[in-house]
């Protein structure tokens, strides 16, 4: 299959810049064959018009739970440990497998709608998100969250299902693992040595919550009398690559050994204010040279999974909480939703930006809208008054996924309905805040 | 003109509360005639299908300068003075009617795309924004900018600028006018106090630029011993209706002013963040009691006037700033968004809410999307993931403005068309940062 995209505008890496270009972008099989120049040999079986569009690389969202997404606006305006174990467990414990299937569809809509292309996932039920991102075509990697003690069989046994679950999806090269140690106050220090070396066996990564609310800080502290990031390290948990989602309560001392770690942190702002957790210290991360991403978080936190959304916020809410109107610029912001989300899921020499080689995971859209006038200065556009619904077309791994904002790959309706039935059989449809 | 909508989900005020309930909306002429009731001899000419619609009060967005926005992307990360001296200023040295008219229906096009219905402008140009409002089909509150000294007859000069504004709009009822002092820093006391007497004489309100960054309280202190609020007072512009936009550093004293005086205060989330003025003190003010109204501001500093964007910034970044969930609750946001933004420009009998009597402003949105599945508490989901785009149809004055997304007022692609060429011909597209 041959894809050419013609005479588009174009957000491409120009050193360590990115820069808007006018090209011809040629696409053979799941990959960029050509910027601006057509590979030998090209077999042009369709031609998307881009006049009036711009490409970007897709967005990747490095910190989310899709199954989640049926349980938006649930539970709003609640402190984050009532969030969490007043609210979103009780609904988990009723959840099927289905619902959690249901609840994955519903994400990866809300997100190939807005142009993310990839994301990294922290689930409850294995086989389901795994399923969605089959069949939707999407690009994902999954971690089967890991709770339990080093004392407990049941810590164990996820630890089986992780495995199982990266097993049964060799088949899709659109899938990869890594491991999921929740958060340090639902894991105790044994079991994080446990998954530490397992990760390490298996050459596998990290995903993990750390140093989100104030209350994990003081549990932690009084528990093992150091911060979250210091107890991580400790475990060993960061002698793999390892993805910290949050990192919103750190000081210096975590920071460096963030750095020296080379931890990537995913800052995930929506969530982080929603649950009244604060503001990351991303300026004083980018400083340090931290390989800060983007995340949206689930959407019982958010509530939304648009990254456009998300990169507004972060282009936005660093320069008021320290009032430096300098800060965490337009296109530092699109770099950290892109390849910087790339780089801290290992796959910085596949995706997160618009080069020949690598995988065409690429979002089309049109420019043709008052969010996008004038052209003048198209990634201050994309980060400050872009909304996610400019979207037009996105493509995955070389296949059309979505073309004029319908998603070619799913049914969305019927996903629509499956997930207003789980509320209804919930009755989370009752209750009101 | 009789136009039904049938079998939609509608926001309705109840008490102090807003519910969600499925109802026929019944309008005649400019007015709403009727919930869930036909009125009697109602003339059936329009039946729009409310089936998977949500119908909402059309936004208000207190605070803009529409012209600007053919500025978007211009002038970005730099400090305020930086901004508005250093940038925006020179621009509007060069700036043209024709300039400011197309800004501004690129305005008009991008808040009726997002579901505003009715903003409150300050603009520089005579004619231009009134222009596009009457051609548009849009309601707007307007004040020409007036800027000056006591002893300066080009304040004088403004002041009759602005009623021969009002009155060349009096054939047009979705029009409204009132006095725009531009800020403490660009008039001086003498001249406030000559506006605040010409307001007082004409029955007319004022919206002035308050409280915005730290230099100008600075300013103020240093030439006047008191801050901007108190000034403002001392010269009686609070002695008429008066809005007040921005507050962001202001302190107890200056909020039982605003309490005292019944001044409503509009909040810019994005634009005091992204100049690096910092967050109003929003759960303070509502605290008090003060009038709370929400507005984009111009999209040289905002850079989007899409009031959902606003909307969750508004509802979000307190939480985040304050470290308290709880504070700017979803439903608080809305009506931030729209009775209480009525309210603050003396139309609260007229618009903000859906009720029998009031106009016909409405806003129409498509459920079949992810941002709003599932429906269990829908002004959740306006509040924390709609992006705007859900908007299908807006009504103003009881006119169908925009059906199925296409805007029947105005010719978007020429809007587009003329923008491009001003910031060409002024060579702001060679602009990098």
């Amino acid at each position: 299959m041959g894809i050419v995209i013609k005479k588009a505008l174009a957000v491409l890496p120009q050193g360590a810049d990115d820069v808007v270009q006018e090209t011809d972008l040629y696409i053979e099989r799941d990959r960029i064959a050509g910027i601006g120049q057509k590979p030998s040999g090209f077999q042009e079986d369709k031609v998307i018009d881009g006049t009036d569009k711009l490409v970007i690389p897709g967005l990747v969202n490095c910190h989310t739970h899709a199954y989640m997404t049926f349980m938006r606006n649930v539970a709003d305006d609640l402190s984050f440990m009532d969030w969490l174990f007043g609210t979103i467990d009780p609904i988990e414990q009723q959840m099927t497998d289905e619902d959690a299937y249901w609840g994955a569809n519903l994400a990866i809509i809300e997100m190939m709608k807005s142009g993310t292309t990839c994301f990294n996932d922290m689930q409850m039920n294995i086989h389901q998100t795994t399923r969605a991102v089959k069949e939707s075509g999407m690009r994902a990697v999954i971690s089967r969250g890991l709770v339990g003690s080093g004392s407990d069989e049941s810590g164990r046994m996820r630890l089986q299902q992780a495995y199982e679950e990266r097993d049964a999806a060799k088949d899709c090269d659109r899938l990869s693992f890594v491991l999921g140690p929740h958060a340090p106050y639902t894991c105790d220090e044994e079991y994080l040595k446990i998954v530490a070396a397992e990760a390490k066996k298996n050459g596998m990564g990290i995903h993990m919550h750390l140093s989100e609310s104030v209350s994990e800080i003081e549990q932690i502290r009084e528990k093992y009398g150091c911060s979250p990031i210091a107890l991580a390290d400790r475990c060993g948990l960061f002698d793999v690559p390892a993805l910290a989602a949050h990192c919103v309560q750190i000081d210096e001392a975590d920071m460096d050994i963030l750095k020296a770690k080379n931890v990537s942190v995913v800052t995930n702002p929506a969530s982080n204010m929603k649950l009244g957790n604060g503001f990351a210290p991303v300026p004083a991360m980018l400083a340090k040279g931290i390989n800060v991403c983007l995340g949206t978080d689930g959407a019982a936190s958010n509530n939304c999974l648009n990254m456009f959304h998300e990169l507004s916020l972060l282009t936005l809410i660093h320069k008021g909480a320290g009032k430096t109107p300098q800060c965490v610029s337009a296109k530092e912001g699109f770099r950290i939703a892109t390849i910087n989300g790339a780089r801290a899921l290992g796959l910085e020499k596949e995706i997160g930006s618009i080069e020949v080689g690598k995988k065409a995971d690429l979002a089309i859209l049109d420019l043709n809208v008052p969010s996008l006038t004038p052209r003048n200065n198209l990634i201050a556009g994309l980060s400050y008054s872009a909304n996610g619904s400019e979207v037009d077309t996105v493509i995955i791994d070389g296949c059309v996924t979505m073309e004029h904002r319908q998603i070619l790959t799913m049914d969305e309706k019927l996903v629509y309905r499956k997930v207003q039935e789980i509320i209804e059989r919930m009755e989370l449809d009752k209750k009101t805040y």
